[in-house]
């Protein structure tokens, strides 16, 4: 299982608030976004666990942000799986304008089934 | 059934954009809320109506601008049933700060069921 | 001036709502996305513009939406300048996943100055 | 200065996703909401301070969610002002529904003028 994947990612206007700068929420929306591009580029989609009535729900997210960005910048995000054992994913982000490292993230995610159970990963997304 | 009711929205600053405004496509989520407040206000609730399969989905919305609006502020909108009859709803919306209209709007709801058909609005939504 | 442009949209997670479909206000996002394209296809940049001191200003938007989309979903964006002229541009938008048309809008923006003014369009981009 | 305030939030349907719950990323618009009620409970508003030329940005956010909510839920969000000295305050979050714990969270804002440098907290907002 591919463990590593970078994903461009160009500032979208509506995503930036009153002070002219991407919002702080809005990097998690990317992070969702460099998870399931991780998953693309394994050649897996995550609409296909969700027809198997399974369903990841992040349990822990976390993001430090160390400089601004702005419409029309284009970032690349790097998105890491760092653990997926039992019924757990972690992964790491790293946002980036070129090689300005602007934001670092961590978040955990779980997987349930339809009433929220938790439920061990499919294998072939623990990667084994 | 209620045909008119009016809901007071404070600005969030997630809801502002770059240029230190309330970003357009905002104003679409003040709507719906404008909706859902006016179904609450009657004693009904959108909720009930997904419990019972059915869906309301917009098929058709519209916004004029005439000022902007800024984090913090508080807002009145009045949102009015123009109509309810076989499967649609139609709504018109206006948006004011004090007594400035800042915008106007109108959208058209259809009642769908699961699999996205048609269907006749339930008689407690058409206020028969 | 470039009048037409497509651009690719693939669904995000958070764009979807708890219906499964993409919500109806993310269509003004995309239709937004289609105008900053339109304008970099046509080798010209938004950022240049409010350098300038002079903002575009959606002062009219509406949709139409015939069928829902979802999360992972390709979509194709056509944008259409319909008229540059004085202080607004009208533009024209179809959404498509394959053949199938899912949605159509329409849109006036009109430019202004730091105080809100309307302003002439520059040269540049009324097409002139 | 007040150093813990209880808002009152009502799910928005635009904020749910397609598990048909509120995405993840939505918390932090709420968490940012406390913040703000925070300080207007306390007599004070963020406005005042933009207009003074300084801006609170999040330099640390994180949150763990620990049960899910759902569109017209009416939640209770507990914000409390950790420590707030120098350049930067620390906020906790509590969000419940009724009883139910769904989300602790955790921030840190630094304060910074128009050039992104960082500033001393003023007086009023270090609570001396």
């Amino acid at each position: 299982m591919l463990v590593e994947h970078e994903t461009e990612i160009r500032v979208r206007y509506h995503e930036t608030d009153g002070q002219g700068h991407v919002h702080h929420s809005t990097y998690f929306n990317y992070f969702e976004l460099g998870r399931t591009e991780l998953l693309r580029a394994a050649g897996k989609n995550y609409e296909a666990l969700e027809a198997q009535g399974l369903f990841l729900v992040v349990s822990e997210i976390s993001c430090r942000y160390f400089r601004p960005c702005r419409f029309g910048e284009v970032l690349s995000l790097r998105t890491t799986t760092v653990r997926a054992k039992g019924a757990r994913i972690e992964h790491a982000y790293e946002l980036r304008r070129g090689d300005e490292l602007l934001a670092e993230g961590r978040s955990t995610v779980a997987c349930v089934d339809q009433e929220g159970k938790v439920n061990r990963l499919p294998g072939w997304l623990a990667g084994k």
